[in-house]
C-alpha cells in the first residue's frame, strides 16, 4: 500500500509500504477514506521535534473497515468510522474516567500501525477507539468532511472549552486563529458562550472566526492584544481558551484572565520552559490553569451528534484538499499558511 | 506605641511610632493583643524579598475593637475580632464572589496601618474585612489562639484543600510541613479525605501531622519522595496540595499527580519562574493547577463555626510564645526552624 512518510525537515514522501493486518484479536483494519494534515504534524516538519526519518505519519483516519479482529464487537467490515488521534482501550482507569489520551495501553498510530497518512491503518483496540459514523450518513460527503475533524481539532477546541469552564452566557477570549482556535469559537458558542473574542493575526481567518461565532475579533500581538481584550472584557475574562500551544500565547492568554479566572489550555506549549510561565500572576490573582492534551474520544458522540442533525459544521476550515501522493504539496501549504487545514483524500 | 519595624535583613526592632487612628468613616483601630510571625515574614527577614527599612511589619492581628469610623456598623469599640491578611472592602465584584484577595482596593496592614506586629492596626474597610468573634468566646483564651490561624495559615491550608478538590473518601497529599502544610492536613481531612498523606522533612513535624489527622506520613526529598508517594497512591493522587511555595515543591506536586488530578498550590512560587513549571507532563497528563493567594475571609465564617464547636482545632502550630519586645526572639526561632509558628502578644 502506498503511505506518507517522514524523510527528514520540510520532506514528506509516499511510499509503498506493508500494509498492516490484524494481528490482536482487539485490531481492526481500516481503508482510509479522509484523512488531514496537524499542525502538530509541522513540528516534524519543520525540524522543530525530533521523528524518526522514513516513520510513517498522519494521525487523523477516517474510513471503511476491512477486517476486524475475533474480539471486536463494536464495528465490523463495511461500516464507516472515525478515529480520535489517541488510540484508547475503552476499558482502563484513565479511559473509563474520559480521560483516554492517559490510557495506560499508551498506544499510537504511527510505526507498524501504518500512520493516517495512508491506504490503510491498523487500528488497536477497535473497540475503545473507533467511532462509528451511522449509515445513513456513511456515505454523504459533506457529512463526513463535517465529521473528521472531530478525530483531532473540532475535540481539541471542545477541550479548550470546556476547560476553561465556557458555559452559558460567558464571555471566552480565544487566543489563535488556527484550525484549534477557530474550532474553539465553534465549541464557545455551542456551549452558550454569550460573547467569543477571537484573536489571531490573519484577517481571512478572522472573518471565518465570524462565521463560526464570533462576536468580536482582535487581530493584534502582544501587548496590544492583551490591551485590547482587557478593554473588550471590561478588565479580564473569566474564560480564556490558549489555542496556540507556544509560550507567548500562554502569557497572553494568563495577562487576559480576570482574577479567579480559568485558562483552558489545548496547545502542547512550546517554550513554556525554557522561558517559564507567569506563575506569580497566576498566584496572586488565583487564575486557574486547566486543560491539556484533548481526549477527543470522550466527546465524539455528543459532538458527532451535533453534526449529525446539522447544528455543529467544522469543515470550513479544510481550505485545501489533497490526494495522497499530493500530500507534500498539503505540509507546504500548511507550512505556509496558505491553508488553515488539508484535506487528504487517499 | 509600640510596633515592631524591619531594620533590614535579619534585624526587627519594636520601636515608638504614632497610635494610628481612624481616619475614614470606614476605618476601625483594634488594640491587639494577638499576633504572630508568618512564614512569608521571613523572605524579607532573610533578605529573599524587599522591603522598605523601617517598615512596620505583621499581617495577622487579633484583638479588641477600639475606635470605629461612622459607618461602620458590623463591629463595635470592644468587640474581639480578627482580620485575616488581606484587607477587603466586601463590596466591590471580587469580595462578592470569595476573592477577597483580589479586592480593588488593594489596601494593605503595612505602611500608616500600622502592621499586624504592634499595639494597635488601623483597618480600613472595618466591615469588609473583620471577623467578629462572638462574645462568649470572647475572653476564652484557649479558643483565642485557636482562631488567630485563621487570619492566614488555617485560610490558606483550607485553600490549598479546596484548590484541590479534596473531598469525602478522597486521598489527598499534602506537601510540606510547615504551618500552612499543617493546617492543610487539617483541612483535608476536615473536608472528609479519607487517606491523608503528609510529605516533610522533620520528623516531629509530621508527628504533629499525624495528630491532625495524617494517616500516611513520607520523611523524605526529592525522587525518593515522589517515588514513595506514587507507591502510596498507586500510581499518582488525583488531589495534591503544594504547601510550600517553592520550584522543587510544585514539581514534586506536579509529579506525584494522577493524570486527570489537580494541583492544589498556595505558596507563593518562588523560583518557579527561573526555573520553569513543569507544563509537558501536566499537558500529556491533564493535571490541573488551581489555587493561588488564599482568599481567607471567605472561610473564616465557617472555619470559626467549627473551632467553637471544638472539631477544629489548629493551635498547636503555635510551638512558641513571645511578647511584642521579644518578637526579634520568635523571628529568629521560626528562620532557624527552631519553631513551627511564633505566637505573638503585644
Amino acid at each position: 500500500m502506498r503511505a506518507a512518510t517522514y524523510q527528514g525537515p520540510g520532506e514528506i514522501t509516499v511510499e509503498d509500504v506493508p500494509k498492516p493486518e490484524v494481528e490482536s484479536p482487539e485490531d481492526a483494519v481500516i481503508r482510509v477514506t479522509h484523512t488531514a494534515v496537524c499542525g502538530s504534524d509541522l513540528w516534524f516538519y519543520r525540524g522543530e521535534s525530533d521523528r524518526e526519518e522514513g516513520s510513517r505519519v498522519g494521525h487523523e483516519p477516517m474510513g471503511i473497515v476491512e477486517e476486524v479482529g475475533d474480539d471486536v464487537t463494536s464495528v465490523e467490515p463495511g461500516d464507516r468510522v472515525l478515529a480520535p488521534f489517541a488510540i484508547s482501550c475503552g476499558e482502563c482507569e484513565f479511559c473509563r474516567k474520559g480521560l483516554y489520551t492517559s490510557c495506560v495501553k499508551d498506544e499510537s498510530w504511527s510505526g507498524e500501525n501504518g500512520g493516517g497518512q495512508g491506504e490503510y491503518v491498523k487500528c488497536p483496540h477497535a473497540d475503545g477507539t473507533l467511532v462509528r459514523v451511522p449509515d445513513r450518513y456513511a456515505d454523504d460527503e459533506d457529512t463526513l468532511e463535517s465529521l473528521l475533524p472531530l478525530t483531532d481539532v473540532m475535540g481539541t477546541g471542545h477541550h479548550a472549552a470546556v476547560s476553561a469552564g465556557v458555559g452559558e452566557g460567558d464571555t471566552a477570549v480565544v487566543i489563535g486563529d488556527g484550525a484549534v482556535g477557530l474550532c474553539g469559537v465553534l465549541a464557545a458558542q455551542r456551549l452558550g458562550a454569550e460573547r467569543v473574542i477571537a484573536m489571531g493575526h490573519h484577517e481571512e481567518r478572522l472573518e471565518l472566526a465570524e462565521e463560526f461565532g464570533a462576536t468580536d475579533t482582535i487581530a493584534a500581538r502582544g501587548d496590544e492584544a492583551i490591551e485590547r481584550a482587557r478593554e473588550l472584557t471590561h478588565g479580564g475574562a473569566n474564560h480564556v481558551m490558549e489555542c496556540v500551544g507556544a509560550a507567548s500565547a500562554m502569557d497572553t492568554a494568563i495577562a487576559i484572565a480576570r482574577p479567579g479566572g480559568t485558562v483552558g489550555y489545548v496547545g502542547v506549549p512550546y517554550g513554556v520552559t525554557e522561558e517559564g510561565l507567569d506563575v506569580f500572576t497566576m498566584f496572586s490573582d488565583n487564575i486557574t490553569l486547566n486543560g491539556g492534551v484533548a481526549p477527543v474520544r470522550a466527546y465524539a458522540e455528543e459532538l458527532m451528534d451535533d453534526v449529525l442533525q446539522g447544528t455543529l459544521d467544522p469543515s470550513p476550515i479544510f481550505t485545501k484538499t489533497v490526494g495522497l501522493d499530493d500530500i507534500d504539496e498539503g505540509y507546504r501549504a500548511m507550512d505556509e499558511r496558505e491553508a488553515i487545514k488539508v484535506l487528504v483524500k487517499p
